[in-house]
């Protein structure tokens, strides 16, 4: 990655408190709210199978479930067994399904690096061809690291490099 | 997503304690990790950067480098400023380059959704359009969540779907 225009002095500018990595990670930055959001994408809806899947006690589960309501992430939809009280399940919200790319990137990192070697593959239903978290621009390129300018927004758009 | 095969009956497969996210959320899992990781794709090196810039003291600076090292995301390379002793700075490895799509779809999901709105934005060097995080099958489609099927790979090959 490379730093352009005003943002090449790096001891001029700096994000804290205001970058969208650490806002997003007050949301899903622990095990458990990243596994339970693992869990909705595999279809968990229903607070036992959260707590039992993803290794949490009650307290643990209801104070994680909570709290992604309350981010957006998770909704909440009542459901009734027969003869049982009305219960609440939770399902992905959209804002929940845009962190896809996130919970599968971490997936991808860690069968690479983490030893965790994983009979689970994520595959395209109408191709059959593999599915990956791949970082590409709006022209369809894949570019390498040091391809990828960062760079400060101008008027919605992005600064022209400023060699 | 839809699963598939011997993942259809949830109940009879668990994932706790070999999940590749799980194993990957131990090394990056907090907020400070996770900045450091991102400062580092903004070509930080020091010690002293990091701490400032991630806001940290130097204790949960040292601690956190050190961690990182030890999970191989970071390499430590010797430096000497004139009249002073050697220290360390800290580079990516091959296995820290691995997260770039970690950091920027969390990058990205803060931005559309923790209301953290940013000047900074990723363009393509070569052709000038942005650089987004994305889910493709190695077939080049973007499949919507309702078309990846998780599966269990056989033999290196993920299984054919069984309705």
């Amino acid at each position: 990655m490379r730093l352009r225009g005003p943002l090449k002095d790096r001891d001029r500018w700096i994000t804290r408190g205001k970058c969208p990595i650490e806002k997003a990670m007050r949301v899903v930055g622990s095990r458990n709210a990243m596994l339970v959001m693992r869990e909705t994408f595999y279809g968990t809806t229903r607070f036992d199978d959260f707590a039992n899947r993803v290794g949490m006690s009650p307290a643990t589960t209801s104070a994680n479930l909570k709290a992604l309501v309350g981010a957006g992430l998770l909704e909440q939809r009542p459901y009734q067994e027969a003869g049982e009280r009305t219960r609440n399940e939770y399902v992905l919200s959209d804002a929940g399904l845009d962190l896809m790319p996130v919970v599968f990137s971490l997936f991808q990192w860690g069968e690479k690096h983490a030893e965790a070697p994983t009979p689970l593959t994520l595959v395209h239903s109408g191709c059959d061809a593999p599915v990956r978290v791949e970082m590409r621009c709006e022209a369809g390129h894949e570019p390498s690291n040091d391809e990828i300018d960062l760079r400060v927004r101008v008027d919605g758009r992005a600064q022209q490099r400023a060699r």
